[in-house]
């Protein structure tokens, strides 16, 4: 493929900038108090598509303008739900709508490069789903007041949440944020397991995320961790079923030379320098799960 | 259908109130030591059958009479296991035998609205499982020591508990929990993740539960509520199905009046004053997911 | 079957002591960093498949000569990654290799009895993934650094670990583990969950794991234990099912001698003296779940 340059894609909602090999997504809305717009969720569908077939990203950190007042406000819903999903939908017949957050969250959760949210602000709604809990990672200001409000909306969560969070962080953590809509700082025993790191100054969110990215780039495999994700989205249905998908998955990659220079510089006490890339691994990505067809939803988007 | 009058459904071991919106149970055998007696469980599955449907119940909370010593000492084992399992049963082939405590902890956790369980004592057995597993939310005194016995009286933990555990906190402490049949203090980091609030006195864990439900009851949407409980509950196989679920039941949901009130609140910033119910809701409730024939196996309440 | 003599079968990687009921397994490679050896593998494979047939044993420890530098510093690649993947291994077709790691992890996973690893060192790799995520409870030393390195060798995690981690964890901490590598200290709040103990010596760490097995093996029930992690491995597909799987494991065991034992002990305030043993079980062990037929994939070991 040729290699997109992402300062051409004439994005609006999102600046994004390639540092290679990461790239970063910042939240370009700060007058909207990064309020989740059309173009926002179309532009990061496309962006981490992208993302997830060039070879030059090993790590995605998404965060927002340090100057907004949050990270994100959640989608604006002052002029109601309409463009959220469309007035004709329900009348469509079974499954033929699809939020927008869903989508994003997919886009998010399949790119098979690291992912890390640096939450550097307050976030609310899709601020907290779509926009955080696809990433493998997430780093947060300590002061960040977090919700996910819905069921104080009248509507149900969306963006795979109600997937998602109790994956994360279990049922009992999922169910206090979820069925009550109230505000907890991500302090609070009841979300804090949900981040890898929390900073105690926002200017602190983005900067320690970039220095693990940076650490990661330099030392992890890209086909490692892309096979690492498939197996942890997609684990097999029973500890068999694992045991025989990871060695299924080690008989392939123990052939590329990214593992021969692993051992090599675990031997040589050296950093390792990979350079197997997703489009140049010798043996074609396999996919051995079931796919569930989506062609008979409509994205509208 | 007629509004329950829950004073006159003639109860004996428990205490039901309705302070609309919000429906109290309490345990009522403090001088037995809150034991787990047919009467008790088969009043308890009455009347969450009977909160799922009453439109005036937003929050069921139940506690003990806080001057019982325990919240729930378990079943009462002291004749043995026959009132728990009749010989009978296992003669009867494959399942057929359901233990009541699963049928309580089915019918609570059947109950579409928010369910509380505020532990005001020491809890034990089934005191542990049906009495608190499937609710939403879980309060308790930091002081209440807390033990799934079960192994340690030669039995299996019961009340789909092997379930609902893993599920909260994890398989790591659920094996510390039901594998050992330890006692442990509600604060210890085993279990403490199982609780939405810690209290430091006893008689603080109703009040704070109480003080929760009235601030669900008049923020929540009752059929917002329901839907995401149903989307915890049966989220789907995959994060695409569950995808296809929630914009589903957006498309559903959106069409009624409590997201344009909770959409016109938010904008007014004031409180919403949300009006649907699960029995006007304009579109049926939607059951889709498979659910299990449970006709051939026996309740013998 | 007659019973094993556990000193007469030439183990050389580990060393094997049976203290009845209590069997502990020491990793006997302490010249090598307790390095995961093919001979440790099968020999650690042998004796956990030994143990869940021998009556005799309730609790099994695994851990590490306690001169050794480490508990485990995982495979040893300094030779490359031929030991643990034959490079024939994947032209012979699909799934046909088996890694050793998840071969161990399987036999310690079907294991019956209640298995603890006492982990008194750092672990690193199969150190943490085969020789801990498998077993039911884990104790470890506060000074243990842990690490998951996978990724940084160019290589996915095996053993099933991507199934195991989190189940035991959630995902959100399995991620942090899993793709960063990193190593982590054993009391950081990414792993500390992992474990049922800490303590703040190394020489600790095994007393304290023996302390409780003493415990269990006097307080539980053989039949209970064996039967509760068979639902907790395999709980049913919805709280229905579990709710029926658990009413049925009730019915067999309510009629075998333990349960009688722990009412009338728990009537009389005393210890329990169970005496069901697995092959002593009136009703045969019965497995309810769907087997995977691992027979078309190779062992090699």
């Amino acid at each position: 493929m040729s290699l997109p340059d992402y300062a051409a894609l004439g994005f609006t909602d999102i600046l994004v900038t390639l540092d290679d090999p990461i790239a970063t997504v910042l939240i370009n809305r700060a007058k909207h108090y990064n309020t989740f717009s059309d173009k926002l969720c179309t532009e990061c569908i496309q962006v981490f598509d992208l993302f997830d077939k060039d070879d030059r990203v090993r790590v995605v950190i998404l965060t927002a303008d340090p100057t907004a007042p949050v990270f994100c406000a959640g989608a604006d819903i002052t002029s109601g739900w309409d463009r959220l999903c469309h007035p004709d939908a329900s009348t469509e017949g079974h499954q033929v709508h699809r939020d927008p957050g869903g989508q994003l969250t997919l886009a998010i959760y399949k790119c098979r490069k690291i992912t890390i949210a640096a939450v550097n602000g307050h976030a609310a709604g899709v601020g907290m789903t779509a926009l955080q809990l696809p990433f493998d990672l997430r780093f947060v200001w300590e002061g960040a007041r977090l919700t996910f409000p819905f069921v104080r909306r009248g509507i149900n969560p969306e963006a795979a949440s109600t997937y998602l969070l109790p994956r994360l962080l279990g049922h009992s953590r999922a169910a206090s944020l979820l069925l009550t809509g109230s505000t907890f700082p991500a302090t609070s025993p009841i979300i804090s397991a949900l981040y890898h790191q929390l900073l105690p100054i926002r200017d602190q969110v983005y900067p320690a995320a970039k220095a693990l990215a940076h650490e990661l780039a330099s030392t992890t495999s890209q086909a490692a961790i892309a096979y690492t994700k498939s197996l942890l989205q997609h684990p097999g249905k029973s500890v068999e079923e694992n045991h025989l998908l990871d060695s299924h998955v080690f008989s392939i990659l123990v052939h590329q030379s990214d593992p021969k220079e692993g051992a090599l510089a675990f031997r040589e006490k050296r950093a390792p320098r990979f350079k197997d890339t997703l489009s140049t691994i010798s043996v074609p990505w396999t996919s051995w799960w079931r796919k569930l067809d989506l062609k008979h939803a409509k994205s509208r988007l």
